[in-house]
């Protein structure tokens, strides 16, 4: 390009870029440069110890099955291939069975949202007539509860599965995950509601919706998730509590079937739910999740999964063993009028196996409307990013943002150094009623808690020590 | 939100920001801060003169005027009510007549670009057999050539409008602007080849893409155009290069009457063209571009129009009157492989009424991947429209950067301030061949020539000086 005298006043907006990021800092009372200055884990000395062992005589090992997880992670390239009932594919998803989010949990135990999205199961399933026998049931220990996470599915906020419910197939070569179709809003199973409208909606998802896109994506052959995450995570989504773009982009994939397998109201389904999409990338993320069985040594973490009790973490090197701590609030949120952390259940969902594999609170800078949520702004956004990346193995070649010139999302959690750096992930959400049933009351920002992934890396190295 | 020891770490986003700013800053060889020093108009005494009357006795009426403009452009909200055939609906476009882009011009004067779609279109109409027979009818001007912006439509590159062709019909109030659908990809008439391919194609969208959107507009209702492109600037698109992310957002509207109406090919063509929305974008903005009749006094531009020989300007103030100059070339692209500045065409088509109503060139901030046609980066693009900021009356309240901490794109080009800095409008705009008949060889952005603008101030003071 040939200079130009106009180009000089690019000065201008530096300026304004730089002035809008220092007001964000003064905003938020931010004192400089100081991270790199604090002990490493907090100066504690026990987990110093295990650092060091996984850093030094382990090092070798855990960088190189660190790097063959990223290599799996960005390798994966998952499909949608069809739409079918959960309990023709989902294995092990039997009569009697329901799948929630999270790790394992008894029923006495399970949060006010999930309890309802379960009775709510039940009643859809006709298992019961009524929400008071199907809490009989369970209480009974007549429905069996699993983690999705178990059975390769995962699910949004409360999460609950049930084997009439239509779920998404995707898989790569062999490997095949499972997630249930987005319900959208209102007073839905996934916002820990489930009332008889949402179970009406099941009922459409069962007989007209999962069908029609069973026979849409046969029409269209697969879809490739990532390709479209990547492409929608330039369109101002980061992918878990933004998907708007990504959707539209998975409509365009679709529209020559919509015209050809008609369908009013499903068509009007999917184009209108802006977290349609939301379900694709979740399956899709869990199946980049499976693909690390065997990174024997890697501290890379495979899954973060919270069922509004308790979060579950696990790594790539000890794949199905579950770290747990309590779940965290989300207290870095943006609550409806009226509401105040009070109400608020505790973070909730296996949405955050996104973050795994370098989407959601990973990306977003991709998406400043989302800083909106926490009340930040673009730079912020970016800042939150960059964090993110501190705490990673990689940055992304798949996911990269082209409003950062390009540079590749974080990807890889290496839990190392979220416990040495005591920063944890960052998961992008919405926020239930703890106990009210009137389902989502926000959204924001969860920060985990740094139990598990201490307690995991303790167990890593000590596996690593035996060897 | 509670301070934490993490967000100390987004000195670090701040510094990857500047470097990169910095490092496009240095690539490009840009000296700092001397825009404000350059005598204005280039130091042209006329120049001073006419400014010194348009800013001293005469400002308080232009200001006046192009506050009304401003309020008439963002207060303009045209929507998609149907599609129909030209003839039916652009008000003089009779048998024998022929639409294009750009200023009026002479059979003998027009581009080869535009003469190749000019005689598909006497083809495609069955006025002729041959596109021999159709350049005698032509030379012997037995076809009336009329710009197409005299009858109320726009057309993008070669602009060219014959009256069977299908046209979007967009209003708002009484007040009715219309444009071609757009034709994608190809040897179409819009990049100047107009095969045999391209002419079956018009007869498809004659047959049955134009009907079918006729009733999906039908069953759907009309579309608010300018409430798409708001959204879609913040998910990558400018809305003039760029279009992707809000034509998926207008296939999200349709969605359902897709569904009802039916019909794979059209459905197939509305998805897949990159550039279906953009012809909509146009109509639109021809349509606020038209709510500018009146604005006596006003110096801000209402119309830049090109045909690939020349340019015409037309002010708020002088509603119909054109101001011409040469085209402008389009030496800010990048080219297709082998194409060199010789092989392009001048800078053509109506599209330049998109950055007049402050998208397309004046949005580049919100579409960083439209930035690496002209060599730039996020932090270029954003610059390119603080410079288009030095030229305009205001920033928009509609179209909003969340990117830029949702500043408001730059609208109103003052034609006074165009002169005065010597900043011309830059139009982002494909870039055709000159002569070979091969159709798009490039993307970029032109930067229009600042004669007519000079010309438009000038007979604006004098109309002044007679009140």
């Amino acid at each position: 390009m040939t200079p130009r005298a106009d180009v000089l006043t690019r000065v201008e907006a530096v300026n304004l870029g730089l002035s809008t990021f220092a007001d964000a800092l003064r905003a938020q009372d931010a004192p400089v440069v100081q991270v790199d200055w604090r002990p490493p884990a907090g100066g504690d000395a026990t987990m110093l110890d295990v650092l060091t062992r996984l850093w030094g005589r382990h090092g070798r090992v855990v960088g190189a099955a660190n790097a063959d997880a990223v290599a799996r992670i960005e390798g994966c390239s998952p499909r949608a291939v069809t739409v079918a009932a959960a309990s023709s594919v989902v294995p092990g998803l039997e009569d009697g069975v329901l799948l929630h989010s999270g790790p394992p949990i008894a029923w006495e135990r399970v949060c006010d949202p999930q309890r309802r999205a379960l009775l709510a199961a039940v009643v859809f399933e006709g298992w019961a007539a009524s929400r008071a026998e199907a809490a009989s049931l369970l209480e009974r220990g007549e429905i069996t509860l699993a983690p999705g996470n178990e059975h390769d599915h995962v699910g949004p906020m409360t999460g609950v599965c049930s084997p009439s419910m239509p779920v998404w197939v995707v898989e790569d070569g062999a490997r095949r995950a499972f997630s249930t179709l987005n319900e959208g809003p209102g007073n839905t199973l996934w916002f820990g509601v489930g009332d008889d409208e949402a179970v009406s909606r099941l009922r459409f998802f069962r007989d007209d919706l999962g069908p029609r896109l069973a026979r849409m994506l046969e029409h269209r052959g697969p879809i490739d998730v990532f390709g479209l995450a990547a492409q929608g995570l330039n369109m101002g989504d980061e992918l878990h509590m933004r998907s708007q773009a990504t959707g539209n982009l998975l409509l365009r994939e679709l529209a020559a079937s919509i015209a050809v397998v008609g369908g009013e109201e499903a068509a009007r389904f999917i184009a209108g739910n802006h977290h349609f999409f939301l379900n694709l990338t979740m399956a899709a993320s869990k199946c980049a999740s499976l693909a690390l069985d065997g990174c024997l040594g890697s501290s890379v973490v495979s899954l973060i999964s919270r069922n509004g009790v308790e979060v579950g973490v696990q790594l790539a090197g000890m794949p199905g063993r579950w770290f747990v701590a309590p779940a965290a609030t989300v207290d870095d949120a943006l609550l409806r009028g009226g509401h105040t952390a009070d109400d608020a259940a505790r973070d909730i969902g296996d949405s955050a196996v996104i973050e795994c594999i370098g989407l959601g609170g990973m990306a977003l800078a991709a998406a400043p409307v989302v800083a909106s949520f926490f009340g930040g702004n673009a730079a912020a956004a970016a800042a939150r990013t960059e964090l993110m990346a501190q705490i990673c193995a990689a940055r992304s070649e798949r996911f990269t943002l082209a409003n950062r010139d390009h540079v590749g999302t974080p990807v890889g959690i290496d839990a190392r150094l979220v416990a040495e750096l005591d920063v944890t992930p960052q998961i992008t959400t919405g926020v239930l009623h703890g106990h009210a049933g009137t389902g989502q009351i926000g959204a924001g920002v969860a920060h985990q808690p740094v139990a598990p992934f201490r307690a995991a890396i303790t167990a890593l190295a000590a596996e690593l020590d035996g060897d």
